[in-house]
């Protein structure tokens, strides 16, 4: 008990929310909501010895040195970012145990990035397919000015990342372990990248390892610091159905991309729609969904086709018609079910727009440059 | 006008039927509103000769003769069917413009096969992706005891057929032609095995060629005749998008299969998806939609595995152990972020669930047999 009446910390609230973010694990709720309520210094020196709480800070208060953990930051070039912040990301607010701050690495304005923002997240045992997908969905959508927010691990969330840049667009990591810590490690290059690019962004502090917990408790940040979650290609027990459910809890988009129902990579999305995600083909579908009030995406409806505009009979006329041969007036009459008179009229009206030619035999249609 | 007078019928309401099929075209609202108000023999008999339908009637009555219509179709092994009759499918009573009657060839007892039956349509242009879908969807719903219903076009209606044949199921084929007018024409052996061992059904008669209007009209007898629709690979201009809005508007149940977002041949399918069919993935999905309540499918969730009984501390405290190397409980708490006696506790429950051991140095992950 001792040991928590030593802390020393520097002044100010800032320090504080940096030595939560050490004394306890991501969402950690009782520790969230006493910071809530009273401030993180007051949560501090406030902390009743005989709570489960402090039973849980004490075995890490011997690791705490915040002026270390800053300067480390400091080394490594990044800041810290808490609530208040012009940085900080409005969207972490909804969460009930938002992080205590941010160690953010790059130049983007994290604030200013997140506000029109998607995640676009997927399974690490992604097929070509959905790498494919993944880069376009996010090079479509960094075009149209959305950052790309993902994981940076194997598969999609790395495809999404690489989709952006590729356009120069923006792009945020959000990883599960301390910013010194890049993982995975062949995605070292990669995050290099986006920090230089766009922003690296972790709760943890530096030196923090990712552990299967903090990977969730990061898929809470990347689903509520955006519009929407896009899902391409999910195991049935990926951990990108637990970000998009964080997402629907939390009002955000839902979307998931479609494959081969004969792919399980892709059997998480198709549950995700299923259970009410948007299927989305392309970047103009999801800007659609997470973008402004229109924003639309044109419906997919085809070409156009000259015929489209015909009234139902003439249509039926030119149904029965032929390219090689000629038909009478009276067999169209016949074979449509109109009267003679009917089918003269709609054949008229076909020759003045060019559908349908007259010879001696009768009428035949025109040969169209790009058939069905 | 004399030729509406000179008409000569065999007497009864079955050959009134039988002429007005011949009369004219299938969908003709004017002709089913009077067939359907005063009975088919009186409206023939009564018909108004100034009327815009007996304008249409004129040019056919040459061709019309019932009792050579009856005696081809006898000749060809068809039966006619008529509503009221036992075998009238129930589900066409719900059209507007309901068949006057219909032509039908094989063993199968149309009304009791369609009593419980799925619709399975899609695009001539198939790829071998939607093949192997359409054959396998069609294969498990006619093992689940559904007769398959489609129109033995190319592409995904024959796989359908074929599908359901390969089991020995019902399957029925409804085609927009005359039953002696085999089309496409590839398809005359096919067309030959389902009238053998199910059914073949047309609402035109003998002679009467498929026309682009009959493929139309053909549609709403699919999509009303049976349960649900699931359409299995449809271009964005496909009949098969015309068959699930008919399904739609007369509340039947609509699915649809995805495929990559990359395949033309999908993309009907996703907008039909997005416009609120549902996605389905196998034949037990198709038959929780479509079959009486209680039906289900199992959810997908992928396979259990024993940490998914664990509390979400015993999963944390899993989560940061090692399979080669061992972790001591003041190590465990301290990653966790909870105190050392829940850590020790936790560490006693995993111990006992043989998911972890312990040795001189502390705890260890035991090793499974199936990593994820």
């Amino acid at each position: 008990m001792t040991a928590l009446t030593q802390l020393r910390l520097p002044a100010g609230e800032r320090a504080a929310r940096v030595a939560w973010a050490r004394l306890v694990e991501p969402g950690d709720a009782a520790a969230a909501r006493l910071v809530g309520a009273v401030g993180a210094q007051e949560a501090l020196h406030g902390l009743d010895p005989a709570s489960a709480l402090a039973q849980r800070v004490l075995p890490r208060v011997g690791t705490l040195d915040v002026q270390r953990d800053l300067e480390i930051a400091r080394a490594l070039g990044a800041r810290v970012v808490v609530p208040g912040d012009d940085e900080w990301p409005a969207g972490l607010d909804a969460l009930s145990e938002p992080p205590f701050c941010l160690w953010v690495k790059g130049p983007l304005d994290l604030g200013g990035a997140c506000s029109r923002s998607v995640a676009v997240v997927g399974a690490r045992a992604a097929t070509g397919y959905g790498i494919h997908q993944a880069r376009e969905l996010a090079a479509g959508l960094a075009e149209r000015r959305f950052t790309v927010v993902s994981g940076a691990a194997y598969g999609i969330d790395g495809a999404a990342h690489e989709g952006a840049l590729a356009v120069d667009g923006a792009t945020v990591a959000v990883v599960a372990g301390g910013l010194d810590r890049p993982y995975p490690a062949g995605h070292a290059g990669l995050l290099a990248r986006v920090a230089g690019a766009g922003a690296v962004v972790s709760e943890v502090p530096p030196g923090s390892s990712p552990t299967r917990w903090r990977f969730l408790s990061r898929n809470r940040l990347i689903a509520t610091m955006t519009q929407g979650t896009v899902v391409v290609e999910a195991g049935l027990r990926s951990g990108s159905r637990n970000t998009a459910t964080t997402a629907r809890d939390h009002h955000r988009v839902v979307c998931a991309v479609p494959g081969p129902v004969s792919s399980s990579a892709s059997a998480g999305c198709h549950v995700l729609i299923r259970d009410g995600a948007t299927l989305v083909s392309d970047a103009a579908e999801v800007a659609q969904e997470v973008g402004p009030i229109g924003e639309l995406a044109p419906h997919k409806e085809g070409p156009h086709e000259p015929e489209d505009d015909l009234e139902p009979v003439h249509r039926a006329v030119l149904g029965v018609l032929r390219v090689q041969s000629s038909t009478t007036a009276d067999d169209v009459a016949r074979q449509c079910g109109t009267s003679t008179s009917e089918a003269v009229s709609a054949l008229g009206i076909l020759v003045a727009n060019d559908l349908v030619t007259r010879d001696q035999s009768g009428y035949r249609r025109v040969r169209r440059t790009a058939p069905r």
